[in-house]
């Protein structure tokens, strides 16, 4: 695959978790995906990130940067919302944050199948 | 240039560091550079190096994965050190954490303009 084409498939995943498209997860995150060095598995993936949309209903995904170096990808994520009470530990209380996410992918059969993700929890403690 | 001749020159870079040859960092930093939205052009990030390995006498940077997307590079850089003091707000007072630094460059006339920086603050935080 290309780096190009890779690019490609990132940006449908992104586009599939703006738009809640569980039933297609299945098409970009490997059945055994390991997160943060824990393999939570697609299911973990996917109860993750609808937890993620329950404590943080206006979430959305904005890709700010994106590298494509087959089989890897990394991106930076930007986000502007409000998480309704807890998020990283931090009482936000619906408040308004804006914060990055550094997160690096492995690909394996076209699937994420590794992700390392740090968020600026920095940047958001900052804000509050 | 290539994604691999790119790729290499951020090897150089990061053995720069960890020799700490200062005079050499001109080679890897463009004048101007922006750190984390800041301009702090290369005297002004000379200097952030210049601290950290005062704060930190055992910091090594360790490059964990590394992607190259010309112009840019990313890579997880890990960390097994003993901050003396205080790192990141945390009193860590000489114990020792290990935790990644998720980081983007944007590189321009073959040298560091860009930096987009994250470090795992929650991770250490565990560990304290």
């Amino acid at each position: 695959m290309t780096g190009p084409e890779l690019a490609e498939i990132y940006r449908a995943y992104i586009a599939c978790l703006n738009t809640q498209a569980w039933p297609q997860l299945g098409n970009f995150v490997h059945d055994r995906v390991v997160h943060n060095g824990r393999q939570i598995g697609l299911s973990g993936y996917r109860e993750m990130l609808v937890g993620n949309f329950a404590d943080i209903p206006d979430l959305r995904f904005d890709i700010r940067l994106l590298l494509s170096d087959p089989p890897h990808v990394a991106s930076i994520l930007s986000f502007d919302c409000r998480p309704r009470v807890e998020f990283l530990g931090l009482a936000v209380n619906g408040r308004r944050v804006a914060f990055a996410e550094n997160v690096f992918y492995e690909f394996r059969d076209g699937k994420i199948a590794e992700v390392w993700s740090v968020i600026d929890k920095a940047a958001m403690e900052a804000q509050l």
